[in-house]
């Protein structure tokens, strides 16, 4: 099945901006065993939106569109495929109540401008939209599918899982792409490439494993295809290999996160934890609160950016901080000892340190972060060395210190 | 002029890479006043290739491709372009005897496979690459232009520099785009187009602003072509004109993001800052770290997941808490004024809410959030309700509140 993707959106023209929907729409493509020949970015006019939906669509049998279904005068997705495909439009009063009423929800009157959100095409199906107000479409023109989604990407997503992944899986007949990816903290990825050479050896003949590298993780992509039970099974035994050689270096997979893998083990051992952050400010916290369910086992933390507040907040005494400096492996440890006595939890993280570009002294250099992880019995720490601007800095330390906690409490399990 | 770029290459059409190319390509066809109105993606494969060719060469005067000039058989934009544009190759000894050259500096053989990338077109212009061993193109076929570019992002960035940006400049005769960015929070896209009307209505003839939407603010562009003196002039006026319509809601321009129109503000007016937060989990503090000099105002910040820690921390009376539940603005207030009090600083910022996707009653469903700023004589309270998942919760609600601040001491200047 020969596939493209259209992103409307002149905003994805300029200098500044990417189509990264596509990815999103790729991924459920390939899972199975789709490919996408071409993908295309246009501007909102008409013309050539028109164009580029005809000239798609003579090489391949579904086109998939992102974008372009908002409310104003710009948004002209829905004109372009009524001229392009030669269908109908007429406005639908029930979505015209369902965007009155999201409006309503948030007290507000819906601006009349809206009601371009309810044009629906006649004849076809139409996809109601739970996450924002404009519906996405199924519409089966001349044999050839063509699926239109809005271009906000939380609504993407949902529509991909609620409507376009369940109906490729009936087309694929269960035949499809199995994916399994392993994620790997507190290693390079050439350091991982050094610690697959067995690997590779053995299965030579084999697809070679993909290894990606984010911020986020170090990932190694296996991937197998057939039916569902056949795949996975290989897909596991060759996962068993890799942990063979890489331990608990790995931390999860697929879709996991540091802060949920260290989430599940806190909820699963009934342990709770307490930050106190300095040089990374709360990013800390804030990745720790985004897993649905953090009230269970974090019950806080302290952001002291100044000395004063760590000695407020978390107890630090003041002595320590002029006997060693604000950055230090004293005054992070006290920080981690400090949150886990104020909160009461089972476990204290502490993060010091200097995010930059300005702050650093020849000794202790801008993207010298200490971190510390205190344990009802003891306290691990860890001085680190980033290059690369604050943003990068604060993630690399904030990631640090959620693989010492995992690594600490697998430890003392 | 318009323009069309097509990147050549299959692995930007699988799932994890994306065609960045574009960009360094459109940010100097942007400066020269020229548009971009297409852009795609495809793979190695000559027929489609050259389909493309063909289809972007129909609607604009200028055509730029990157990648696929290697030497192995899947790089083909030589031939797709010889076919698409009637063009005949031949092989340049002159390239060959450089490629061989570079070669044997590394004290390697040129592979025979490296010979295609000496294949130049007959009576055209070939643009030698002194970063690479692929030359360039620059192609005039029936009054058209296409330049040919190698994938490679250092490679590409050294022709643009020395053989593109020239051309543009020589034909643009000083003439160039310039461009205004205006911020707008508090308010939404369909918010902004009503609030727009007379300014539309009154320039019905000029090319219209363009309104794009972000998590992180709604954005109106201006653009005006010319030289520079004459440009700015007319988008200052412009400018002043939306802002007679959009007032306050206005908080910056161009690259500016909320928390650093913040931090300028306070900066300059010698004022701090603390914070208090609750079911946003440390992403307001956050999000005022990642400002560099940030220590100079930001004083810190609780994270009180419990009612406990918002006793503890910042002194939420239990009583208040026990009478009008933990969200509620009762104990948004108590947390800005506490947070003010503790850290001693000029201004305090209290969030507590819902986030979701659990944790909401009848009365405060999930998406309820009380935000409230202290100042050294008052206080100030918005109540919002946002849909969606947990993590856009917790932006608007930093988002809400970051504009809340400044409002405050914009009034209060």
């Amino acid at each position: 099945m020969n596939c493209a993707i259209i992103a409307v959106g002149s905003e994805m023209l300029g200098p500044t901006r990417l189509d990264t929907n596509s990815l999103k729409v790729t991924t459920a493509l390939e899972e199975y065993g789709s490919a996408v020949i071409r993908k295309a970015v246009v501007g909102d006019r008409l013309e050539e939106l028109v164009n580029e939906i005809r000239f798609s669509l003579d090489q391949v049998d579904v086109l998939i569109t992102t974008g372009g279904l908002g409310p104003t005068e710009d948004d002209m997705t829905r004109e372009a495929l009524a001229r392009a495909l030669g269908l109908d439009l007429v406005l639908d009063q029930a979505i015209v109540d369902r965007i009155e009423a999201r409006f309503a929800q948030r007290g507000w009157k819906m601006p009349e401008v809206n009601k371009r959100q309810a044009m629906v095409f006649v004849g076809q199906q139409t996809l109601t939209n739970e996450r924002g107000t404009a519906p996405g479409f199924h519409l089966e023109v001349r044999g050839k599918h063509v699926w239109v989604f809005p271009g906000v990407p939380h609504e993407l997503e949902w529509m991909l899982a609620t409507y376009f992944r369940p109906w490729l899986h009936e087309r694929s007949g269960g035949q499809a792409r199995w994916r399994r990816v392993l994620k790997i903290a507190g290693i390079t990825e050439s350091g991982v490439e050094e610690k697959l050479k067995p690997y590779y050896e053995a299965h030579a003949d084999e697809p070679p494993v993909t290894i990606l590298a984010s911020p986020s993780a170090i990932e190694i992509h296996l991937a197998a295809n057939g039916d569902e039970a056949t795949a996975r099974d290989l897909l596991a035994i060759r996962e068993r290999e890799l942990l063979d050689l890489l331990g608990d270096r790995v931390f999860g997979y697929d879709d996991d996160t540091l802060e949920a893998v260290v989430g599940r083990l806190l909820k699963s051992r009934g342990e709770t934890l307490a930050t106190a952050e300095s040089c990374t400010g709360g990013l800390l916290s804030s990745r720790i609160t985004d897993i649905s369910g953090s009230s269970a086992y974090y019950m806080g933390g302290a952001v002291c950016y100044t000395g004063a507040a760590k000695t407020m907040l978390v107890g630090v005494p003041s002595e320590l901080i002029a006997a060693h400096g604000e950055v230090s492996e004293e005054v992070a440890i006290a920080m981690a000892r400090g949150a886990r006595e104020r909160f009461g939890t089972t476990y204290g993280v502490g993060i010091t340190g200097i995010a930059g570009p300005t702050g650093g002294t020849p000794t202790k250099p801008v993207g010298t972060v200490h971190i510390a992880v205190a344990t009802p019995t003891d306290v691990e720490h860890r001085k680190l060395f980033w290059q690369g601007p604050r943003t990068i800095v604060k993630w690399f330390s904030t990631q640090t210190a959620l693989d010492l906690l995992r690594k600490t409490m697998l430890r003392t399990g």
